[in-house]
């Protein structure tokens, strides 16, 4: 905070599509999605007038013990489309909360069938899950997480998506401490967090066979990649993953409004029926948990996903970026990696940079018009899903542009 | 779940006011607040157009290293009103992230200053914090808890409100091993979730006095208190107590949308101010934090409480309600105590009762049309703050019908 100030930023008055405009009038391209929420950019005629129609019965009952029918249909909706079988949904608003659910669901999956000592999980290096203790302790270590160890409970820890083995030593993980553990945890496809680590889709099906073999629950973390991020509705499809536990969130609204989700598979489920207040019973509930007008947008940004060709652009204009960033930034000084799946796409700089370069490069790229936000030494570009080839290009252009500026300026001082 | 059926949950479709109305047309006095969430009913016209008014400008931007004009304009409209000193505001939306946010703030605010040591926490015998494994560790045993405890972080932990010296053991605690605790947390006023339990105000102040002198950060968790719940906008006021660190959330919107935020006294932010990605920074932040539509209906809501009487009403609404529940159940068979602080009450039934009793007694107020939920043995009667006096005859008619019912048929059975 004590750089807020210098750091210019965007103070944010209104939107109009894919642009942002300032409280000074500046208009800029929402490259980041606000963070990788937004999907079919902002004022949304169709997500408006969801939450308008909604507002006119009720903005919020609780979920705790009753319902809501909104809320019902966005279940029903939701259960055509997630990669999982007979799926099951409990409702939160942070993204950190849907992780927390699915690790506390895992572990008691356990504990009710009195099986004893799967109390830890397998989780991947450089994976990022949430900030949240819980969430955090499955989370890799770095970026201030490990002065946090006194409050994060031990997990098993698998290499990352950057060392091409990973899946192969975390499946022999699975295979020797299967008895140790509750579940394995993956982000499916890329590591988002970790600087765009883009895995080999066919690669977390051998992860996949081990945990299936060992009866360790699998649990994927779509956060980040749910809702067409990379090109289908989930990423767990281009791997093939049919997880016993799900988490979703950001895309879930179409960046409008917090709603979270955990998804358990039937036979997850069935080990949490029992008596009233039995032993069996999962104590766990947000007060906003399936609030009604975020049910509501997201039942109306799921039929908008499927009445449109939103994730075709997707997939085309991800190949798009993929291929502009190559064409245009290969070779450039400075530029190390170039990664991207569908349209979460990442640009890492040099390790010998000043670490602040490429927190100067995005800052160079919004005096141009362009808002982008790096991840330590990688710049992040995460259009919105309905992203046009002229906006692309201009995304290119002025990163290409502030690359070159700010590599220049840290040269010659 | 296994029961969920049979208990017959409230499928609510749409609100007026006070009441929700179910899928079937059925409609329910909502006695509960949604559990604590609601303030002023349901379907507020100005709330309503606070949302619609921000559609018109954008639903959500991010607040990572940007800003929203609506926030800053809740930021500054909420310095008004918290009890505490040169406060900064950090935004989520579950109100365990509050909490979260707080612990994580109050541990690193000694390790920014080279403290080493201070890495746990003081908390309260029966207190309830959130599900979220921080939150969770930070919450007492029971209902569920100590289940996840190889995943709980250790904490000091002092009597709770049911025991009148909690606050001097806690006192003491704090004096004894002050070297050990980041800070102390507490619900001021009022443990909730533990079933209504009550302090005398003035006890709190021993407790904090002692976190004074010896340096630990006092957090006051108002999740549930804050907003007038009490009778007051923040129980912290009754009980005099500016604590370093706020926990906010339920009511802050109404009850309309998903919100909470960490409240930090000045002094506290202080510690986190250093170079840009330096060690100091406190990497936290949910994508959905800062909301924009959330805080445009929370800053509209806070208007409405200083343009309405609304607080003098929960608080002549609260001696009613308390004078009711007291003239009309004292001594009606299985009940055993009555507690309140303003809007927040809760009857007691006899531990020799069936454990589900109390589950029976709701569900046969809600068959009457007034929508309660017990926690244990514990009946609440929560209503929104802008509840009427014949509205609260009506509940305590209602809840009295249904003890005596469900006591008598427990009783011939």
């Amino acid at each position: 905070m004590g750089t807020y100030a210098e750091n210019a930023p965007v103070i944010v008055e209104r939107a109009e599509g894919h642009y942002l405009i300032d409280v000074g009038g500046q208009r800029y391209l929402d490259a980041i999605s606000s963070v990788w929420v937004n999907t079919f950019g902002h004022t949304v005629p169709e997500l408006d007038q969801a939450i308008r129609d909604q507002l006119g019965r009720v903005a919020h009952s609780t979920m705790l013990g009753n319902g809501n029918r909104v809320v019902v249909e966005l279940a029903e909706a939701l259960t055509g489309v997630v990669p999982i079988d007979n799926p099951r949904f409990l409702f939160a608003s942070d993204g950190a909360a849907a992780v927390e659910q699915a690790a506390k669901i895992a572990f008691q999956y356990w504990t009710n069938q009195n099986v004893h000592g799967r109390s830890t999980f397998l989780t991947i290096g450089g994976a990022y899950h949430g900030d949240t203790i819980g969430s955090l302790s499955l989370g890799a270590d770095g970026f201030g997480t490990d002065l946090f160890d006194p409050l994060r409970f031990g997990v098993l820890r698998a290499p990352g998506y950057d060392d091409p083995s990973w899946a192969e030593t975390a499946a022999a993980i699975v295979a020797e401490r299967h008895e140790e553990l509750a579940a394995a945890i993956i982000e499916p496809l890329v590591q988002g967090a970790a600087g765009i680590r883009v895995a080999e889709p066919e690669a977390a099906s051998e992860l996949a066979a081990a945990c299936a073999k060992h009866g360790v629950l699998l649990i994927c973390d779509e956060v980040a990649t749910g809702f067409g991020r990379t090109g289908t509705m989930f990423a767990s499809e281009q791997c093939g993953l049919r997880p016993d536990l799900l988490c979703l969130g950001k895309g879930i609204t179409g960046g409008y409004l917090p709603m979270s989700a955990t998804v358990a598979a039937g036979h997850v489920h069935e080990a949490f029926l029992g008596d009233d207040l039995g032993t069996e019973t999962l104590y766990h509930g947000h007060s906003y948990g399936g609030n009604a007008l975020a049910a509501a947008v997201a039942l109306r940004h799921l039929e908008l996903i499927e009445e449109t060709h939103v994730l075709a652009n997707a997939r085309g204009r991800g190949d798009e970026l993929a291929g502009l960033l190559r064409d245009r930034l290969t070779g450039v000084a400075g530029v190390v990696d170039i990664r991207s799946a569908g349209l979460l796409a990442g640009v890492e700089l040099a390790a010998a940079l000043p670490q602040l370069t490429a927190r100067r490069v995005c800052a160079a790229a919004v005096a141009r018009g362009v808002l982008l936000r790096p991840i330590g030494a990688v710049i992040t570009v995460v259009p919105p899903l309905s992203i046009t080839s002229p906006e692309l290009e201009t995304i290119v252009d002025v990163l290409e542009q502030s690359l070159e500026a700010t590599l220049t300026a840290e040269t010659t001082t």
